[in-house]
């Protein structure tokens, strides 16, 4: 393998704002032989996620990622050389294998085999970080009863159309939030969701009110900003939001304006909570469960946006900033 | 009773910004006879509460109060004329007795008689909405354990004060955030706070670093506002906020600046919870237990801020935006 090539994207400098080309640098390793229970994987996707913005810039629920280091992200691929036992030659993993070709897992990092018929891209959308995510957030802090109005910002982002499509499942009223016409058709036409709000053209607190005349029951963040705002004003008794992420102000280098409805949440008792996908790992076999059952079942429809090449991952990771996606953003690899 | 006059302090104009003399008016009525099922009440004390602005405004958990009607308040004070046997002449008794000097309970309104050797002012102090709502939004939503660092603001309020002496009994360290010195030295010297910030003089922010360094693990807010987003700054992973109150943003007529720290509530999995003392009738007594007999053991300490006459009322209220009360604000009503 010393004679292979490990394209690598390193952390060239911090953001501030959006990240652009200065904030990354390729460089070119040997690849790496694995130590005592390690393997190396040749990556093959990448999971594109708006929390690597985050890692980038500064110590968050992971320490910041060291300027000059491998970018961090979640991916797959197969292992190609491995010193464990219980993971052969040729198994498909995922885990956090970097931007980069190739990726030494196991020491310090889980490598979790995908099982049998379960395709990379699904491993890293509905059955990975994306729908673990929207499941426990709707789950476990939205607890959404049959009836209920449930709201999602990032509709048609990976992990909105997710929790949305299981709002749906637990027999809510689900009114998604996106940012063009075409992601509304989708959530819409294809997901099932019962309305959606075009941010950028329409007026979200006055259609709040209209699409969700019994008021909002669980609000499921992805966006932060005025759009959480928004959605305070118009929260119910006891209304739960899970917050998932607020993409709105990752780029922000001041905060513009700050959330100005949060006394509602005493008047009707409502409930805002954060959470971190890491926090559930006990439960994640359940999810899984739950999850592949209503997916053969044909009832939860996961969508990816693949870019392609290793070296379009900052591509990538802009299309989330920029709302470009539909579904959730993968890297196809590319060979060296 | 009919040659009885019965002062009445009514709802003349809804406030805009901080309520003055245009929103009260004086006018005298008979004193009403009790119906079936009621009593009529003298009323001795009012309780002075932040949410009777909102109630003049607008409705919010309960409906506004109508303009030309009574301003709604706590209050206690002894039966003069009842037509329930339960509850013969003479009992002591508080309830929602409005700003007046007779009131008709017990058709539409609880009434609820004080044992004997309890004070109207620790009725309505440490024992009323104020103890309660301090008791419940602490063990509830903030659940303090032994060790922990919880922050108070409006420490030297009604609800504030009996919070942080609960916090203390919970073997937390306890950090007060209140308007003057002398409420700071209150708070430290004769209630045993670790320590106190006046928030007038000093940069919060900073001093909160300083003072917590091990991070926030509760932020009791009664404040709202710039020093609930000073407390999101420092929050621990899994913190609690209860939200009891916002009062340093009752009379803004403007949201001047919102929330911009929001986003550590994620990071930290953080919980933010309203409440509102009435969602916990059902376990009153518990709490009443409880305070009774950390107060009969000399570990809490309740102190009321005396209002003198019942035309007094709106200026009580005052008190409470201003800052000037150190302990829960009562009216004692004085003979028409």
């Amino acid at each position: 393998m010393g004679t292979q090539v490990n394209r690598r994207i390193v952390l060239a400098s911090r953001p501030r704002g959006k990240p652009g080309p200065e904030c990354y640098r390729e460089d070119r390793e040997a690849v790496p032989e694995p130590a005592d229970a390690e393997v190396v994987v040749r990556v093959r996707w990448l999971s594109i996620d708006p929390t690597i913005r985050g890692w980038m810039e500064r110590d968050t629920y992971l320490p910041a990622i060291p300027v000059g280091d491998v970018i961090r992200s979640g991916g797959a691929g197969e292992v190609l050389a491995s010193r464990r036992d219980d993971i052969p030659i040729g198994t498909r993993v995922f885990g956090m294998v970097g931007w980069q070709d190739y990726a030494v897992l196991g020491a310090d990092t889980p490598v979790l085999p995908i099982p049998e018929g379960i395709s990379y891209e699904d491993a890293l959308s509905v059955y990975g970080i994306t729908g673990l995510t929207a499941y426990f957030g709707l789950e476990d802090i939205g607890k959404p009863r049959a009836g209920e109005t449930v709201v999602v910002s990032g509709a048609a982002g990976g992990v909105g159309s997710i929790a949305g499509q299981i709002a749906k499942l637990r027999g809510c009223r689900v009114v998604g939030i996106a940012g063009t016409d075409e992601k509304c058709d989708w959530v819409v036409d294809e997901l099932g969701f019962d309305a959606c709000i075009n941010y950028r053209t329409e007026d979200v607190d006055a259609r709040l009110g209209k699409l969700c005349p019994d008021g909002i029951d669980v609000y499921f963040d992805n966006v932060g900003g005025e759009i959480l705002d928004a959605a305070l004003a118009h929260i119910n008794l006891h209304a739960r939001i899970p917050l998932c992420g607020a993409i709105s102000t990752y780029n922000d280098t001041e905060v513009a304006s700050g959330l100005r409805n949060i006394r509602n949440l005493i008047s009707q008792r409502g409930l805002m909570q954060g959470f971190i996908i890491l926090d559930y790992q006990e439960r994640f076999l359940e999810a899984i469960l739950q999850l592949g059952t209503w997916v053969a079942d044909g009832k939860l429809v996961s969508r990816v946006d693949v870019v392609d090449g290793l070296s379009q991952a900052p591509a990538g990771l802009s299309r989330l900033f920029d709302g470009d996606n539909i579904g959730k953003v993968l890297v196809a690899v590319d060979e060296p």
